[in-house]
């Protein structure tokens, strides 16, 4: 019996070879008919050709295998050869590691983002209030060697009778406090037909959470130069976070940085969950840079440490922080704003009061 | 021992009512600040007061409950007197059941949907394709006692190098489909900049789970009186879709009908998880018509009828549904779409062919 | 241009012809070496030499495939081929509807559950307290038509400090109950050393959601042919819970009800959230009766009758419900359980009354 | 006007602290009654007792606050006072830090897991499979320093037909591989009725995610004083992990350690998601060890590393990791155990191989 086993399997060795002859064979008769379609500007995939070859393989099935079992292994062999026909285009994904091996480095003026530069740290608070509350923790975050500020002047919330930012007011206020105290401005653009006058203001355009999908938005935005900082969504995966990148490249801007956020799980002790692997493969499959929100990640004060930690070990190329001169009074995220001091801390325990003055190499080796 | 805790019961009834009279006449006093706040148009939150009146009650405490009990106590207290001070200015949601006992019907020429009305279908295909397609599939749903037509004329999708719909030449098709088959017309608006066009073609807005938080989307959307779908968000609470709705509402449209379309989860088998609670809770919290998109919820035909079924039974005013002549060819939604003999057998399934012309009540009872 | 296109098609046809025939070839050569295996008591699985055969195709390619591509077209070819002869033993999943295509009737005494008889509800008290109130209550829902009764004695809770349930005395009160109002008793299992101390006292064994992947627990009591209600897990896949039953049943005990109970969700206001894909999704794919608990599904009475609706319709063999004399004073689960007074009104809004005493065919039509 | 406010805001001070004072009075004298009820046995919460006082005080009530309002702010009082009563009681959580402020140190042998020990490595194959596989990777891990070797015997999977573990000479197999290289054996209970047998081969027991809330299982440990590795739960919140340690520790053995192994979420490109907040928090809130299962966490083999440094990042206190001499014709979890090759490469690039022998201030300063 176990004879008979032997020369059974054999005859597969065989016939495993046969097959892979034929289906290379299949696979560069497809390319040829790839090029074909590129020169004619027709697209790859044709699913009524598709279809009919189904039908035809099925109606020549005499089994073992079963209709089902017929159709999806051709399917998965039609897919082989148009992800072939695909990649001989070189229309692979301009986020993609696999197109442009070296890491983008995203500079705002001076400042540089990616790469093997040191970690940016992206300080100042949620919303911009006042021009005291603006100008008071521009100078604070300035004074530790903070190179770029944040602070939304657009703060449409869950509630539409809460707080809803400054408005243009905020943007002039936040570059005013920028020129004045030599930071870069970050502030999220929430309407195309703001460009002109976010373009105006501001160094660096974030997209946020609950954007992330605005198509829209991001074909606006992809449409200018500016730096992007786009954040994953609520419950976006890696995959429409990468691609929501994509949309950005390819109108035309390569000054994208991703950022991780914290996604929504069914846990109670944190507002989201900090997903490190999600910055660890953003890392690994696109050549952009990554950043880590701590403070929606978590929600709570007591983790930004921990997070910031976190996050600079999977590789992020810069950590975002809130930073508000009284944050039991501002009109927003009270629990996660730090006040000034704690944000000494802060730097003290994470090790950013070396790192903001060095290069990456020097803290990381890598 | 007993008699002891016995006697010290006694003097914890007391208690209980002396508190209860404090507590009572703070109430009385907040209102009447309150009032005053309105009268000078200032907000009822106070937090820089809020933060003072805590300092000074814990500066008074001698125990026995720590710092974060009484702290903790008094927001509550606090709380509890500025939701009195809102009520008294009737400032309620707009959305909420409590303001409106009466069930909002949006009427869309002579369809009406909501309240005691028979739950309506909304059919057609994913996205616009052709004008074949188009009128083909119009021409059929009508005839089967549809009166309401949807189909993407914008489509932009996860993956930016995907088919992303006719735009204004898919509008003006589903518009012409509709006038031909005396049907309504219903479709996606994803950009603020859109809303002249989509005023001139279209008989009512969707707008997708991915702008559900598009704020700027919803305040353009919520200037007109255009009756409006509202997608629940991929990962959505019942909350901040009730609050994407008072958005609308607040911005002066009271044409709102929700649409559940399923939550993302962990599990693999559906594409969603149709969140039948969140149907009957938006009945229960807010008085405006609720549908549910069992396409999407499932994410496969062989749910389409028991989804509907669920939907039904938990009181959904509508069901919206993808029927398109050929869908193994369909740009997209391919795995979800039905053909015309799988309309049919679903209409029959669902007891929609009933339905479709007769009266809710007549239907349910309720 | 577009006629060498059509030329290379039909290159491609014929291919597909002689790449199928040589599939078929392999798969019966496989078959007759998973007959050989069977005989020897081997599986047919044997990843060393799996190993073996992608390496010499993986020496074999010359491309246009990749080594991965290649390796993931055989690993497909493999599995179709090792499905195949796993049909050939006819070793199919004993939960599939595909293997045996009546439905199971699970008879309890002279209580029948699935197929098309009309669907039970199983009413009692989340946790059997006292003798008072185990009587009282199994007096009162036998008075309306339930012929199941519920309560459960062993009632470890998250917190080992809880209320951990009355023991083998909780036993003996629900058996007495039962024995004097003609009810069923199911009360829950957790630990297999007790199985011969439930089987005295108990006429449906529950796994509860927390145990579902207790696969010593699974075992044992599969070892018996009590039936056996098994819940789904609170964040088990569809594919686990099924594979749980499938260890109940291929240990020898074929009396399984599923039941469904909500899963965990990022939303707020529901305790978990009711999957009723899942209920329709088990009934599709299994022969298994289905339940809908819709207490721990929503959490909340005032889902009760919707959840109960949404659940019968899409085909759900019944409903358990908790039913407690005094819900305010209980010892666990105080918002969901509903008083006697609450209950008639549900048996009223769902249609209970008239469902506990006819058939389900002459409710439901199928 | 704004005189107005300010004169009614002193009345509301002199009402703020006249209420604390009878707060006060009032948990005075329900410590009195707690201290009563404690020496007669009786618990402090007694649900009768608070409806009693609810409806009295709702009796009471004039307004202007409503019912629920009046019920929810004397329930918030009723809470602080019984948490007072207990914590008088000092019937604390024995895994709460505030209870016990050093850190736990668990001795296995002469390794310490937790404080300020160099973090562990604990390295084995996923199932024990066969003598020479169990031999071979023993001995290659205890060359690189580990003194912590798992490795499954009890294996029962999702599919009931897949490969359940050797079983008791799976116990033995590891118990001789561990004498001979001077490792500690870590292994995976699953039933209760097996407490003897582990004993007798087993350095650590190992409580997985699918019985992290089987409480006859963790009674039946906590009854020993064998070192205990607790997994979270695939969907547990933090809180119910650490409940689920409370019946280890409530139940005699502090030997305890968490594992945090990633959570269900909806992400698709990796099995679960590792909550690096949960770690945090872990150590944070309890004073027990906590490690990270890289493994199961990402499901990745290239996502190791960099989960690693994240996990030691936020304070674990030592990894599990999954090695095998060939996982490509492992019996389970092919994708994610590594080679030897590629376990030297994690140590070198995860800076293991430095703190497989040092004393974890050295590396952290902390």
């Amino acid at each position: 019996m176990r004879e008979k086993i032997q020369s059974l399997r054999k005859q597969i060795d065989v016939l495993n070879i046969n097959i892979l002859e034929l289906l290379s064979e299949r696979a560069e008769v497809a390319e040829r008919i790839g090029e074909a379609q590129t020169t004619l500007g027709l697209s790859h995939y044709d699913p009524a050709r598709e279809q009919e070859m189904l039908e035809a393989i099925v109606a020549a099935n005499k089994g073992p295998f079963d209709e089902p079992t017929v159709k999806s292994l051709f399917k998965q062999i039609f897919q082989a050869s148009m992800q072939l026909e695909d990649d001989h285009d070189k229309k692979k994904y301009l986020t993609s590691r696999t197109l442009d091996h070296e890491d983008t480095v995203v500079r705002v003026g001076d400042v540089h983002i990616g790469s093997n530069h040191s970690p940016v740290l992206i300080a100042g608070p949620c919303a911009l209030e006042s021009r005291e509350q603006v100008l008071l923790t521009a100078e604070y975050v300035a004074s530790k060697g903070v190179t770029l500020f944040r602070g939304g002047a657009f703060k449409p919330r869950t509630d539409p009778y809460s707080f809803q930012g400054l408005g243009e007011g905020g943007l002039r206020l936040g570059r005013e406090a920028c020129d004045q105290y030599g930071l870069k401005f970050v502030t999220e653009i929430m309407d195309p037909r703001d460009i002109g006058m976010f373009i105006e203001y501001v160094d660096v355009l974030q997209i946020g959470a609950r954007n992330m999908q605005n198509f829209m938005l991001l074909k606006a935005v992809g449409n200018t130069d500016k730096p992007v900082i786009l954040k994953r969504g609520l419950s976006a995966t890696i995959e429409e976070w990468v691609m929501a990148a994509e949309y950005l490249l390819s109108a035309g801007n390569p000054n994208i940085i991703l950022c991780e956020r914290g996604i929504r799980t069914f846990e109670k002790y944190t507002r989201n969950t900090l997903d490190v692997s999600a910055v660890a493969l953003a890392k690994l499959e696109t050549h952009l840079p990554v950043l880590v929100d701590v403070v929606h990640s978590g929600g709570r004060r007591d983790l930004l440490v921990a997070l910031t930690k976190a996050g600079l070990a999977v590789g992020a190329d810069g950590i975002m922080i809130e930073v508000h001169p009284n944050p039991e009074v501002a009109l927003s995220d009270n629990k996660q704003q730090i006040d000034f001091d704690t944000f000494d801390r802060y730097l003290e325990e994470t090790g950013y009061h070396k790192k903001l003055s060095i290069k990456r190499h020097e803290v990381y080796g890598f």
